[in-house]
C-alpha cells in the first residue's frame, strides 16, 4: 500500500497533452486556451475620449483661452473631426477617437455652452486629461491572454475585442464512466429490497461536465466475460476509463484481474487513504489510462477530486491550486491512513477559510456531500487535530461564489 | 448620487421569484433545486455489507464458535440467503444485503477458508461490525437535499439514488443583453481606425452562462427611434434587460430618456462607486427590470458582479456569500467613491485569502481582468488602505479550484 503523495507522483507522471482544437468563441467558455492571444491593434486603438465634453488644444488653454468655438460634434464611432484654429473645439462623446490636432478633454460639468461657444469654468485643466491614451493598456502584438488559461467571461470579452472569432483550446480527453455491481438498477427503476439505484456514474458524469468533459456512461454486470469484452472495447475507444466498483477483495471483483489480462499494467493498487483505499490505477500499452475507483459513493467522489482532477488539470495545462483551511473544532482519527474529512467551508471576517467537519456516518454517507464543500486532508502521521490548525483542502464546490 | 449599500437595497427589494420548472436529471447541473428532495427508502435501504468476508450470528461467536460452515455465497444484488444453523455462515460481498438472521461480518483478512469452512482467526469481533446499518444515513421520508440548493455533482448523485429522474428547479429569468454605441463593430469585422469591436455583450453573455442563463444578444445603433423601438419590444419579450452603454451625459446617450418614455420608472441613476458610477436601474409597470450598465468594459463587468449577480441570486434562492481578503500591500484611493479594486486572490498557508492589487490603467483596462480574480470593495469613507487590512471581495473566478 502506497502513500497518498506517492500515488499522486505516479498519477501526475502520466499527465498527457491531448492536443489542440479550434472552437468558436461562443463555445469556448470553460475550456483552456492553448496558445496566447495577442492584441491585433493597440488597446485602446486610438486616443479614446473618456468623458463627454469638448476636446481642445491644451496650448490654447494654457495661453489663456477659455472660450472655444464648437466647430464640430463628434460621437463615438464618428470619423475624427479636423480642427486647426487654436480657439476651436470639438464637442465630443465618450468612446470617440480624439482628433489628431487636439490633446485634452474638458467634461460638460466644467463647461457653459451657449450660442455655439463652450466656455471652460475651471482653471484645473491638465494636458491630456479625460483621455485613455492609445496603446496604454496593451501595444499591438502584446499578449492579452497567456496560454494555459481557463477561459472565463473576462477572457471571452478580451478575445472578442481582438477579433478572435474562434479560439485554439486544449483538447479534452475522451472519458468513459463505467459502473459495475449487480446490486445496481437504473434510476427510473424500482429497486428490489436488496438492490440500489445506480448513482456514481451520474455524480462523476456531472463532475466531469464542470470541466467541460461530456463523458460516456456504461454499466457492466459482475460477469467476468462481460467485463473483459466491454473493457477491451473501451480501451480502444477512449483515452481514460473511470471505473467505480469491483476492485476490492470480493469473489466478483474481477476488475483488476481483467485489466491485467487486457494488458493494462497496474501502476498501483491501494492507497493509504480513507475513503478510497482500494483505488487501482493502471496504463494500457496504447497509453489509455484506467482510474478504477472504489464503488462506495463517497470513496468514488473523493478519489475523483483528490486523485483524478489533479491529473486532468495537469493534462490540460491548468495549475493545481493549493488551498488551506483552519479546523473549526478538534478532531481525532486513529487509523494509519490519510483521512479526507468532509467539511463545509466558510470565510471569517479575517478572510480566513474555516473548515467545519460534517462527520456523517463513515465513508458510505454520501447524502452528507450535499452539505459539504470540500475534503480536508489530514496527515496519516497524526492522530489528533486541533481547532485552529490549518490543513490542505480539496474543494468540490465553488465556495466563494 | 446614492451610496453602494443604498443601491444594493433598492435592487435587492426587486428580487423576484420566476417560478418553478421541471428538468431531466441530466440537465439539472448548475440549476437551483426548488423543492426539497426526500429519501424514498431508508439510506442504506438494507443492512449493507461493508467488507468482503462472511456473515455470521454474533451469539455463536460469543459462545465460542470459531469455524463456520459456508452455507451459501451471496454477491451484491443477490437475494439474501436464509441461514438457520448457529454454526453456518454466508460468504458475502460488499454491497450485499445482510441475511435477516445474521448480524455481523468478518472480513477475509481475518479468516482462513478451507473445504467449505471459514475459520475466524481473531478474537476481536464486535457485534454488528463491517455493516452499514439500514437507515443510518437517512430514514425514509427524511430530507436528502434542501430546497434552494445549487445543484452540483454530489446532489445529482443523491437525486439519482432516490430515483429522481427529473428535478423541480427554479426558473431562470429571461435575459437580453443589449449593447449600444456606434463605435462598435462585430467581432469578425475589421474595425476602422476610430471603431472598436463589440465585446461587452460577449462577456456578459458568458458570465450569465455560468449561472445557467442562455441570454439573447442585441445591438442597437445610437439612434433614438431605433433604441425606443427595440427596447419597447424587449420590454414585452424578456424579464430583464441588461444594457451596456448610452447612459452618461453624452448627446447620444438616449437610454435613460427613452426608458422613461417607455414607462420604465427610474429607481436610481448614478452610484457612488468606481468603476460603474453612471449605472441606471429601473422597473417597468409590467415588472420587467432594466439594469443599464455603463459601457466601459470594466464598469460593465463590475456592475454585473456587484449590482446584478446578488439580485439574480436572491431571485433564484441562492445566498450571497460574504467573502473577505487581506490586502497584500498598501493602497490609496482619493475620490469620495466606493472603489472596486481589481485583485488577484491567493490563499496563504494560514488559509487566509490575500488580495494583490492589479492596478491597471484605470477602469478602461479590461485586459487586466484576465489576470484578476475578484474586485476588492474599498469603503468610500477611507483614503488609505493598509497591508493586512481585510475587505470584502466580489470574486468572478473560481479561485479555489
Amino acid at each position: 500500500m502506497i502513500k497518498v503523495v506517492e500515488a499522486e507522483a505516479i498519477i501526475q507522471a502520466q499527465a498527457r497533452n491531448y492536443g489542440v482544437e479550434v472552437v468558436p468563441l461562443e463555445q469556448a467558455l470553460g475550456r483552456v486556451l492553448a496558445v496566447e492571444l495577442t492584441a491585433d491593434r493597440d488597446l485602446p486603438p486610438f486616443n479614446r475620449v473618456a468623458m463627454d465634453g469638448i476636446a481642445i488644444k491644451y496650448d490654447a488653454f494654457e495661453s489663456g483661452t477659455r472660450s472655444f468655438r464648437i466647430q464640430a460634434t463628434q460621437a463615438a464611432g464618428d470619423k475624427p473631426a479636423e480642427v486647426f484654429a487654436a480657439d476651436a473645439c470639438v464637442e465630443i462623446m465618450t468612446g470617440a477617437a480624439l482628433p489628431s490636432m487636439l490633446d485634452t478633454v474638458v467634461r460638460y460639468e466644467d463647461l457653459e455652452i451657449k450660442d455655439g461657444v463652450a466656455t471652460v469654468l475651471t482653471d484645473a485643466v491638465k494636458q491630456g486629461q479625460n483621455l485613455h491614451q492609445q496603446g496604454k493598456d496593451k501595444k499591438v502584438g502584446e499578449v492579452v491572454a497567456p496560454a494555459n488559461k481557463l477561459i472565463d467571461a473576462a477572457l471571452i470579452g478580451v478575445a472578442a475585442s481582438v477579433g478572435a472569432t474562434a479560439l485554439r483550446v486544449k483538447t479534452l480527453p475522451k472519458v468513459v464512466v463505467i459502473s459495475t455491481g449487480d446490486e445496481l438498477v437504473e434510476v427510473q427503476e424500482a429497486p428490489l429490497p436488496y438492490q440500489i439505484r445506480r448513482s456514481n456514474s451520474y455524480t462523476i458524469q456531472a463532475a466531469l461536465q464542470q470541466y467541460g468533459i461530456q463523458a460516456a456512461q456504461l454499466h457492466i454486470p459482475d460477469d467476468k466475460e462481460s467485463i473483459k469484452h466491454q473493457l477491451a472495447g473501451c480501451l480502444q475507444a477512449y483515452d481514460v476509463l473511470l471505473l467505480s466498483g469491483g476492485i476490492s477483495m470480493g469473489k466478483y471483483d474481477f476488475v483488476p484481474q481483467v485489466l491485467e489480462e487486457l494488458q493494462v499494467s497496474k501502476l498501483f493498487h491501494k492507497v493509504q487513504q480513507r475513503p478510497g483505499k482500494p483505488f487501482w490505477f493502471g496504463k494500457h500499452a496504447n497509453g489509455v489510462l484506467v482510474f478504477a475507483l472504489p464503488g462506495n459513493p463517497v470513496s468514488t467522489f473523493m478519489c475523483f477530486h483528490r486523485n483524478f482532477v489533479p491529473w486532468l488539470k495537469a493534462s490540460i495545462g491548468l495549475p493545481v491550486t493549493q488551498a488551506f483551511a483552519a479546523l473549526s473544532t478538534d478532531f481525532a482519527f486513529e487509523p494509519d491512513l490519510q483521512y479526507f474529512l468532509q467539511v463545509s467551508i466558510s470565510i471569517n471576517t479575517n478572510g480566513q477559510l474555516v473548515a467545519t467537519p460534517l462527520v456523517g456516518n463513515g465513508s458510505g454517507d454520501f447524502a452528507n456531500l450535499v452539505e459539504a464543500d470540500a475534503f480536508l486532508e489530514l496527515p496519516a502521521e497524526k492522530r489528533n487535530f486541533k481547532q485552529g490548525e490549518v490543513y490542505r483542502i480539496w474543494p468540490f464546490k465553488p465556495v466563494l461564489y
